[in-house]
C-alpha cells in the first residue's frame, strides 16, 4: 500500500503513519518528494483495509497496489480453475449449460423439465426449493419435498442438480441432496452463509449481488475459498441500474473483467439479467461470445402458469433453439458444450 | 389490479385472463374500450404479484392499484406507530438519537463511549458484536463477549442497546441481551432472518439495502410485521450510486416518501450514508429537517484507532456539537430530543 | 392513456379529468368499477405527456398504452430501416464496422489509420475534430483542418467518414465534409442540435447518453425523424453505473430491446462501453451475437501517444484480429461484414 | 501525479514514463521500492489527464494528488465567493430563494407568479422560455416573447430573473434580458455552451447533470471560470438512480461535499430533485440545514394546468409556508433570507 500524505502533513503525522505500518508487521519505504511524501507499506497487505491508514491525520489518499483478495486472484493462481462435475468440467474448454425452472413446483413439473432440458442439451438441472421472495405472501418453495423430487429427476436424467441455499441452517440438508449449492444475489454478502458453505466440499455457484461490484463478488468468493472449499463458480446475473425496459442490466463487461482478475469459472444467467424470455437467447449468445464458461437459464414447461419467474422462463422448444445457437458460438470460441456423463438410472417415468 | 390487454388481443386471451382472475378468488370487472380492453381484478390483491397476469398471452401491462404490502402501509394504518423504548418513544413527537461505535472492541471502549454519548444527549447505544465484513480477513466482532460488555454499558448508563443480528441462528442469544435488533443493509432481503426476527417481540431497526427500493424496504418490513412483531423502525443509510466522493448517497427524499407511505418510524444513519466524519453533522441536521424520527450515529473515542469505520466515526465532542444543532432543528419541527428514562445502576466505573 | 382514479376520488374530480381529456381533443371511455374508476383517453396520445393528467386531483396513476414516440417505433414501421451508405447498407443483412481514432491528430495519423482499418475490414472511418472534453485544458480538436484530413483519408481509401458534431453552429461546415454526423452521448438531449440535424439529410449516428433510458434515446431519435431526416442509427456506448472496473457498463440488453422497439439500425461502441483495449474484442463479439447491426471501434496506430482515449484504442493488428472474430459471429447470425464500395481515388500516399 | 509501476515493469518501461513526464515539462521524482517503483510527476498537473500516463506500458495505476480543476477549487481560493446580485448576495450569510414557474406561459401567468413569490419571500424569479423537452411534440417555450414578459415581471417586482439558456446561439439575446443564465442539467457538458457563457460577465446558475459526478460538475464550472466569468453558482438538482418513488434522488451529501471542495455558492433545486410538490418543502428545509446557500423552487399559480412540471410545482400559498420554515432553519444556521433591493417600478399591473 502507498500512503500519500497531504502537502501540509507534519513530521509527527508522518511518524504516526510509519508507527502504524510497523505495528501491522509491515516494512516501511519512505519517499519524500517536493509535492508529497509517500510512505510504502510493504508486506502481506492483501488482507488489510486501506481504511487502516486513511483514518490517520495528514493522510491524503491510500493507494492499494495488491488486490484485497488473494485466493481468488489470477495473480497468485494464473491457471484457470477447472471444476470437474459429473464427468464434464466447468472453466476449461467446455461450456456448461444449466437449466430448469425457477421453483420446483411438483414432482411431475421438475421431472418433465429435466427430461426436456437434457434432451435440448443442458448438462445440469436447476430448481429452487427455498425461494427468496420479496413478498412474505408469495410461494416460498417446497423445501425438502422439492429436494426429493430433484433427486429423482437427477436419477432419471443423470443431470447433476443446482439448488439455492438461503441460510446457514439449511447446509446439512442441502449437501445431502445437491451437487451444486447456489448462493443467490441477495445472499452474496450473507457472510455467515458464505463461511458455512466454505466449510463444505460441495461445489458452489455464487451469484453477484444486485449492486455488488466485481471486487465485492471476488471478496465473497474469497470467504468460501478461505474456508477451504475451492470449488467455486461465479455468476453474473445482471445488476441494478436506472434502466427499466429490462429487469436488470446484464453487465456483460464483467465477463472478460472476471476472466482477467480471477481463475474461477464465470457463468452468465441471462434469465435474471434480462427478465424477459424474448431477450434470453440474444444475451445467452452474447455471454458465450464474451467468454463465459457457462449459462444458467430458466426453463419451464408452461411459463404462463409458473408460480414464479414465468415472464423470464423459456419454453423447452425455445431453450432447445437457444442451445443450438450457443453451441455454434462456442465452436467459434474454440469450445464445445459440456455433456453430462452420469448415467441416468431410468429414462422413463410415470 | 388492472390488466390492460394488447390492442390485438384475441377473445380467447381475454377469456384466459378472466379465468385466472377467478381462479385466484378475485372478482372480474371487464371494460372493453376502443383502444384497449381492460380487465379489473377486484379483491384482496396486496399479496399478489403482477407477474401472475403479466405472463399471460395478450397482456400489455398490469397496473397495480393497491400497494404490495398491507401491514406496513399507512393506507391501512393512518396513525403513526409510536414505539415505546425504555421510557422514551420513537415515531411520535420525540427525536431518538442512537450512538456508539461501529464495533464493540473492548470493555473499556464501549463503556467509555456509552458514558460519552449519554452525556452528549444520546438516548440509546449502538455497537456491533457480529460484523458483516467484506473481507474474510477483517475483524469479525467479539461475539457474546461483546454483548456482555454492552449489557454492562447499559447498566452503567441506562441506555438501551441496539445490536446487529447477522443470522437466524443468533436470535436466541441476541434477544437475551439486546433492546433493539438491528438488521443490516446486506441482510435486508435475508428473508429467513426477517422471518425469525418477526417471531420475536424485540424491537427491530431495519436498514435499507444498498440498492433496495423504498418499496422493497417496505416489503421486508412486511415480513417482520406478518410474523406478529409490530415493533419495527426503518432506517435510511444511503444507497449505492455512481458518485464516489462519498461512501454512499443519502437518499434524503426517502424520508418524506416513507413518512407518506408507512406509519412506521424512520431513522437516518448519516455515518454510513456519507462515510466521512466531516459530513455527518450536516446530513444529521438535514435528516431531522426532512422529518426523520431519529438518527443512528457512529461515535468512537479514538477514530484513528477504531478497528472499523473510523473514517466515518465522530469523536464524542463533535457528536455533542451535532446533538446540539439537531436539537435546535427538532424544535423548529415542533419536536424534542428523546431522553432515556431507565435509571443507570451505577454511574461510575473502573 | 388510462387514468386510474383514487379510491376516494370525488365525482367532481372525475368530471375534471373527463373535461381535460375532451379539451385535448380525445375521446373518453369511462369505466366505473368497485375498486377504482378508470377513464380511458382515446385518440392520438403519442405526443402527450402522462403528466397532463397526473397533476389533476383524485388521479392515482396514469398508464400509457401507446409509446411516447411514433416515427421511431417499430409498431408503426414494422420493417427494419435499411440505410444505404456508399454501396453498403446498415440495418439489413450486413454488419457495418466503423473504426478510427478518437481524435484526428495530424494528416499522417488519420491517413495511416484509415489505410490500416480499411485493410483490416472496416467499412467506414471515424475521427473527431471537435472534442467534448471534461477539462477545459484538454486538447479540443483540430476543427476544420481535421475535416480536411478526414476528407483526404476518404479519398485515399474510399471509406465514408463519421464525425461528431457538438453544436448547432457547426452544421453547415459539417455537412459539407462528413458522411455521417455523430451526436455524442453528452449531446443526446441537446435538443437544439437534434432539431438542426433533423433538418439535414445527412445520416446520423445518435449515441445514447450516459444515463439515458432506452426510451429517452428513442425520444431523441424522434426529434431527428420529426425534422424529416430518417437516416438515423442508434448507438449503445455504455451507461453509467456503480461499477468501476470498466469506464462504463455496456448495456448489452439494450441491443435486443432496441431491435424490438424500433426499426432503426443499432450500433455498439465497445471502446467507450468498456474503456479498456483489453476488453474491446470480447464486447464487440458479444454485441454482434446479441444482434447489433454494426460496431464503432477506436483504433490508433500508437495508443500510448494518442492525445485522447489511448487506453481504449486498439492497435491496428488487434483490430484486425477482432474483425476476423466478429466476421465469424456474423456468419452464425446469418449476416456478413459490410464492404465499402466507393472507389478510393488513390491508394498510395506520401 | 504519482505513477505506480507494475511489479514486473522493465527498466525500459520506467524510462519511457520518465521521458513522457519530462516531455510534459514536469519534474521527475523516482522512488524505487521493494514492491513497486513509484514515479512522481511534479509541477502544474491540474490541467493534465491521468490517462496521459495510464496508457504507457508497465504502469499499474496513476494517482492524482492535486484536483483536476484549479479555479473552482477551494484549495486555491479558500474564501467563499460571495456573488452580488441586485442588492443581495449569494454565497455569504444570506440564503437566496429563487422561485417561479417551469415555463413562462403567458404575460399574466408570469406576472401573477412574480408578485406571489415576491410576497412570499423570494429574492429572484425563475421562468423558462426555451425548454429542453424530452419529446419533440411538447411545448418548447415562448422564446423572446417570454423574455419580454419576464422583463416586465422584473420591472413590476424588482426581482432579478433567472432563465435557462439552451444553445450558444441564444447568448446575445439572453444577456440582453436576464440577470442569471441558467445552464440546465442536460447541458452541463455542452462544452460549447459553457465556453460561450464563460465569455459573458452575466451570472450563471450551473445545474448538475443527471448522472454527473461532483467532480464533473466542478470541471464544467472550470470551463466557465477559465473563460473569465467568475460569477458562477452551482446547483444540485437530483441525480438519476434506481429509485422510482421520486423523479430523481436528491444528492444531499453533495451540499457539504461541494462546500468543502469549492468556494462557489451552492444552490438546491428541491422541485426537480423530488418531482413531487408534496416533498418539496421537506427537501428545501433539508438543503438549508445541510448548508446550501439558496434554493430554486418551481411555483405555479395553477399547477393542474401548467404546461410543464405541474406535478412538482408548489402553489403560492404552499411556497409561502415553505419559505417560513426555511427562514427558521436559516436562523439556526446563523443566516438569513436574502431580500431583493432593486426597487420595483410599478407594483400594480393590468
Amino acid at each position: 500500500m502507498m500512503i500519500i500524505m497531504k502537502a501540509n502533513a507534519t513530521p509527527q503525522q508522518v511518524e504516526a503513519v510509519i508507527a502504524k505500518i510497523k505495528a501491522e508487521g509491515l516494512n516501511v519505504h519512505l519517499s519524500q518528494g517536493v509535492e508529497a511524501t509517500i510512505i510504502g507499506a510493504i508486506g502481506e497487505t492483501h488482507n488489510m483495509s486501506t481504511e487502516l491508514f486513511e483514518v490517520l491525520e495528514g493522510v491524503e489518499v491510500v493507494q492499494r497496489i495488491t488486490q484485497p483478495y488473494k485466493l481468488a486472484s489470477r495473480q497468485f493462481h494464473p491457471e484457470n480453475t477447472i471444476l470437474p462435475l459429473d464427468g464434464f468440467t466447468v472453466g476449461g474448454e467446455q461450456i456448461a449449460i444449466i437449466a430448469g425452472p425457477c421453483s420446483v413446483e411438483s414432482r411431475s413439473q421438475i421431472i418433465e423439465t429435466a427430461l426436456a432440458v437434457k434432451e435440448a442439451g443442458a448438462c445440469a438441472l436447476r430448481g429452487g426449493v427455498f425461494k427468496p421472495r420479496t413478498s412474505p405472501y408469495s410461494f416460498q418453495g417446497l423445501g425438502e419435498e422439492g429436494l426429493e423430487y430433484l433427486a429423482e429427476a437427477r436419477e432419471k436424467t443423470g443431470l447433476p442438480i443446482v439448488v439455492e441455499i438461503m441460510s446457514q441452517v439449511q447446509v446439512d440438508l442441502m449437501v445431502k441432496y445437491v451437487d451444486v449449492l447456489q448462493i443467490g444475489a441477495r445472499n452474496m454478502q450473507n457472510f455467515n452463509l458464505l463461511r458455512v458453505v466454505g466449510e463444505t466440499r460441495t461445489a458452489v455457484l455464487l451469484k453477484r449481488g444486485l449492486s455488488a461490484t466485481v471486487e465485492e463478488l471476488l471478496m465473497s468468493a474469497e470467504y468460501i475459498l478461505a474456508g477451504g472449499n475451492g470449488r467455486v463458480m461465479l455468476c453474473e446475473r445482471g445488476i441494478r441500474t436506472f434502466e427499466t425496459t429490462t429487469r436488470n442490466t446484464t453487465d456483460i463487461n464483467a465477463i472478460p473483467v472476471l476472466k482477467n482478475l480471477t481463475h474461477l469459472p464465470v457463468i452468465l444467467d441471462p434469465s435474471h439479467a434480462t427478465g424477459h424470455a424474448d431477450y434470453v437467447a440474444a444475451i445467452a449468445r452474447a455471454g458465450v461470445a464474451a467468454g463465459a464458461d457457462g449459462l444458467i437459464v430458466e426453463v419451464h414447461p408452461d411459463p404462463a402458469h409458473a408460480v414464479s419467474d414465468g415472464k423470464q422462463s423459456l419454453k423447452p422448444e425455445k431453450f432447445a433453439a437457444m442451445v443450438k445457437q450457443v453451441g455454434q458460438i462456442a465452436q467459434i470460441m474454440g469450445r464445445s458444450l459440456a455433456v453430462v456423463q452420469r448415467e441416468a438410472v431410468k429414462q422413463g417415468w410415470a
